[in-house]
């Protein structure tokens, strides 16, 4: 593997693609030359902004990454796109359909798209996403997007990759305000309301005042800098507020440097996947075979109150863990 | 165990207390008499309204507990009162203080107050709860009542084991504007705004106007009829507005009954319950002994930078789980 990996260190594209086809594979010779491969491109210590993406479909997300990924590909930045979905049915609004309507940044030598591996859990998805990213910043990328849809808990896991965590909305109208899943204005740097633009400028306006409003009366985290995190505007289609958006980030970057809260947040992190990794490969010994028919069959007994949490739970470790 | 369990499913306050006892017990031979036990009790099938209360220090939560227990068994309820509070050290806010505070409540023949057990992990003191209100519900307890001080993952674990959960909350000052725990709205059936009394009235009334506006932003629930989740405000002190949120809570029970949705959150939670408990046997693993020290020492390797994730995890799994 140290070819292919001196060929990502080198940046070429190809190489890059064929690595991260390896760390997606889940066949366990690939598994191994993928760990080997992370181990030989992470000896370089190199580090990329990894900027964190979410926003449900219809918020212009593909029109948001296209515009930002080539503002900051003018500005001599290369930015590699990657994407974290666990759902297995690629709906329209997906990445894999954004690669063809992301049409002049998929043509950009200074970018790099790649679609999330389909049809698996989220446990699976996460690592290989998390392995994907490592490999960009081996292969010298300043910026990586890792974008998520928002299914389940996949803003967490794209938040435990980033190091800015960036909510794209729509402007909402009147009363009918748009939903934002609970939790997720938790892991927002920016919030960043689209389609500030036209007709919808005013409703605009109002959305982002909303949610200024609303992350005020959140609990202030010690990673955070007087008026972060912070609500913005910004017109994709027009290319508006994104110059302004991007300062915002680095300030929050440099911010963070400063004062070691980067760092900190990338030594937690490394140590949170290590045991996040481990915890999963335990875990799966319940997913297997024996095991898994048992842990059905006695969850069906609990669910209809025939036996009790506990007694369930105690007679699947006796019968099958302590070996 | 099947003596003090009858003694428990007839409501004797001595048998309660020591069963619980029972179940907060680390020793093997107890937990598989608290199994037993739980198992027995259970087979009775009662059930009580489990009330989940959040509220950080100073928002009156103790004073909240009191007037609304009290309330509730002056309408001929009994009211069982429990705490999960995974921190070790506890504080002069924490419900063992407050049993002395909350004086006439705790000389109410119908109530039952005991605080948490201490000193332990969250996965430990979660389980122990959670049986601990299964013993109220076995006991005939019409509304068991679990409190907790919002350290941590500890709401989403008291919502786990409650049908309602309430987020209470202290009027906020102009600008100044107290910080909600980022997630805790997402689990909230109705915030209550406490200290709704005198020159806080109007600061109440705002901060009550300011949450039931941020409720609006959040995604619809399958579980609310219209109109929920929502904000009111209470004064605990003045033992205003408690009959108007049990009224509220009541309308949502009778709901979320009708509608299948609490049979339906039962169900899940048991399943949930059995699936935990057998995860954290199997995840136990990792704090034993050799492997513990293991973990320790490569998840520092890993997060100074020396060895990827990838790597530490494949060797943990393969020195110490493939066996």
């Amino acid at each position: 593997m140290t070819e292919l990996g001196d060929r990502v260190l080198a940046g070429e594209r190809r190489a890059l693609a064929r690595a991260i086809t390896l760390v997606e594979s889940q066949r366990s010779d690939h598994r191994q030359q993928a760990t080997a491969l992370l181990e030989h491109v992470a000896s370089k210590g190199r580090q990329a902004l990894r900027i964190g993406l979410s926003g449900t479909p219809g918020v212009g997300k593909s029109t948001f990454i296209e515009s930002f990924g080539m503002m900051l590909t003018a500005q001599g930045l290369r930015v590699a796109v990657l994407a974290v979905d666990p759902s297995s049915t690629r709906s329209g609004g997906s990445i894999l359909g954004d690669k063809t309507r992301m049409d002049r940044l998929s043509r950009d030598p200074n970018a790099f798209i790649r679609p999330s591996p389909s049809q698996t859990h989220l446990g699976g998805v996460a690592r290989r996403s998390r392995e994907a990213v490592a490999l960009c910043e081996g292969a010298g990328f300043d910026v990586v997007l890792v974008e998520t849809v928002g299914v389940g808990q996949s803003e967490t896991v794209v938040a435990e990759m980033s190091d800015l965590f960036l909510l794209l909305l729509a402007p909402a109208g009147g009363d009918e305000l748009q939903g934002v899943k609970r939790g997720i204005m938790e892991m927002a740097d920016v919030i960043l309301v689209n389609k500030a633009d036209g007709d919808l400028k005013p409703a605009a306006m109002r959305t982002c005042s909303d949610y200024a409003g609303a992350l005020r009366l959140l609990r202030k985290r010690p990673q955070d800098p007087k008026g972060f995190p912070k609500a913005m505007m910004v017109s994709a289609i027009e290319e508006n507020g994104l110059t302004e958006a991007w300062a915002e980030m680095q300030a929050l970057v440099d911010w963070r440097k400063e004062t070691g809260h980067w760092d900190a947040r990338r030594a937690a992190q490394a140590e949170y996947w290590f045991h996040e990794d481990v915890r999963q490969g335990v875990l799966a010994q319940l997913q297997k075979g024996e095991v898994r028919q048992q842990m059905v069959r006695l969850g069906t007994l609990v669910a209809d109150g025939v036996v009790t949490p506990s007694a369930a739970a105690r007679e699947m470790l006796e019968q099958h863990l302590h070996r």
